[in-house]
């Protein structure tokens, strides 16, 4: 733990001001913005979100606007997944792979009209990529980062807040899909979606001088139902199996070996980029996958930011990519990537710096 | 200020134990690695840079490999900056543009071979960038991350320290040269450069496991001259007007708005990336440019994250992309992005969050 000063190459989000006024006491790097992620109460955030109405500021998810004639052209060509039946006010979860098939970002797609496009991003330069694709091929697409920023509200209360806030219409919003409005004159859209299982809403802010209004005007609303600041949630997300791209992936991951090759659509276009390399690791079948490890013991040392070694019958067959403490499962519980020779059920060692630990294999989802 | 954990997704240099073992107290996130910026002495680290010799960990400074028969094609296209007569051992600091002629990063691109280039980088995905640029055109070149990662001695006994470690040739070594060698069995390469004005080394670490150990050799050789533990200055570079891609630049931001104009060679061949906007921008001449501000007043509040409208005649006509002490002019100074309209010499006010400060703009670098 040690400490960080925010600086004009480290963005703060619109809700920068309310998360300090929440009682911020750590923060993350993400998108080259300032992530809040705690409060000072870790064990009482990860029960808000299980059982009540979590707030966060998730403004690092910035947006990557394709807006022009060629917008969804450009949607499809970088995406692996199917857009064709994607509907205006629909969004949809795409894992964004380079050339080589390896997974580069796992947006949200929000399509807004025929001719633009969001994508909410997870943390890598997907401005840079986009704009790189659009321009070598020609494509008649802007490509900007507008002024919008996520803010999350999650937990099995959150569709009441919203409601209550914006009307009963939101809780016929099915899962990704979104729609335009605004509260108090500020302009929003607003999704069912969130980087939880435990339900939820993202209300995109499109008015970044309006951070602190939006916020306030949610927290007010909430206090009937217990609502206080939190953030994306290591625990929950390990629990619930979501992935970190970037963290529990590397420089080599495909979508398969992640258990994203659902959203991986082989018979799209030929012009998709990375799409004849994915073809190709689908029809070899990956080496690698990702299981869940259930840890026996206590852990003395605190996983840090090494990835570190997994060995079964004392050759080293992949990584952990994370641990954490499940409150739900009490026990600590981890991420593996593997090699596909070693399946659930098979007990593992992983090096860890005080000495290599038991743990077992599952699949995942843990919960 | 706030507290920070590494994650995985934010991964550790391989110095970093010795950064932590020398007192690390700060740290920024870049490249999304952690780069320490304080040792808790700000103004001993600061006179220490500036009168002897200090010990940074800029592993931050990721390496983008560019290898095979294209790898010297793909490092032209990528430059705005002839390339042509770059020897084997030479070093060249390159403004790389997008398409519209925006500056995406300011690496220090290294010639190791005809077929091997490094581009050691600023804080942007120049992974993603060159590989989406070398996969759309077709060369025949891999792009990878090296386990490479750099380490600094800056300031005026810099020199001796490194010479006592590798021998006098290295005095030797003219302005961004380099040369690969090893010491005590690490693979290094050594270049003469660094980001301050202070003179120095960069140490380029070839075995990411051997952190720890290289750091400790020139710690152990640089007592005799005083070395400590420094990270890069923003008080020094601001004085020295070294620029800061993506905190002095934003997403519009040209070379020839911050003084980069002379790396930029308008007769590069045609297939270079955003030569023909950035010979339009030349022709044209650019909106904005860079100057420095000296406060004549303390400054209340600190610079924060956000960038400061600045106002001339009570039109704005820029904004302040960062602020600091400098101990040396005894004066709060910062940069200002702002209208060509307004010159060195103009008192200007810049708005801050207890209202506006007047500056005197004039001619970067202050010392």
């Amino acid at each position: 733990m040690f400490s960080f000063f925010p600086t004009a190459r480290v963005r703060p989000s619109p809700f920068f001001e309310a998360a300090v006024a929440e009682g911020m006491v750590a923060a993350n790097v993400y998108n080259r913005m300032i992530m809040p992620t705690s409060f000072g109460d870790p064990e009482g955030e990860y029960w808000r979100l299980i059982n009540g109405v979590s707030q966060w500021d998730v403004g690092v998810e910035r947006q990557v606007q394709l807006k022009g004639p060629d917008a969804g052209r450009l949607a499809q060509i970088l995406s692996p997944r199917d857009l064709s039946a994607c509907k205006i006010g629909q969004g949809k979860y795409v894992p964004l792979c380079n050339h080589r098939g390896t997974i580069i970002n796992d947006p949200i797609l929000l399509k807004l009209s025929d001719d633009l496009y969001w994508l909410s991003i997870a943390d890598s330069d997907i401005w840079l990529w986009a704009s790189a694709i659009a321009a070598e091929r020609g494509l008649n697409v802007e490509i900007t980062e507008p002024d919008v920023s996520p803010m999350a509200l999650q937990g099995p209360k959150a569709e009441d807040v919203v409601a209550h806030v914006l009307g009963d219409w939101v809780r016929a919003l099915k899962y990704f899909w979104f729609k335009e409005t605004e509260i108090d004159g500020i302009p929003i859209a607003v999704q069912r979606s969130g980087w939880s299982k435990q339900g939820g809403f993202e209300i995109y802010l499109r008015d970044g001088t309006q951070g602190t209004k939006l916020w306030n005007i949610f927290k007010e609303a909430g206090k009937p139902w217990g609502i206080g600041p939190g953030a994306p949630a290591t625990a929950e997300r390990t629990e619930s199996g979501l992935v970190s791209v970037g963290g529990d992936t590397d420089d080599e991951t495909n979508p398969f070996e992640v258990r994203l090759g659902k959203y991986v659509d082989l018979d799209v276009p030929d012009d998709v980029v990375g799409i004849g390399a994915l073809r190709k690791i689908e029809a070899e079948g990956p080496k690698r996958h990702q299981l869940g490890l259930i840890f026996d013991a206590s852990m003395p040392v605190p996983f840090g930011a090494k990835r570190e070694d997994i060995t079964f019958d004392g050759t080293k067959v992949g990584v952990m990519t994370h641990c954490t403490w499940s409150p739900r499962m009490k026990a600590n519980i981890g991420y593996a990537l593997i090699s596909t020779d070693v399946k659930a059920g098979a007990t593992v060692s992983v090096n860890r710096a005080n000495g290599s630990m038991a743990a077992r294999l599952v699949e995942l989802p843990f919960l």
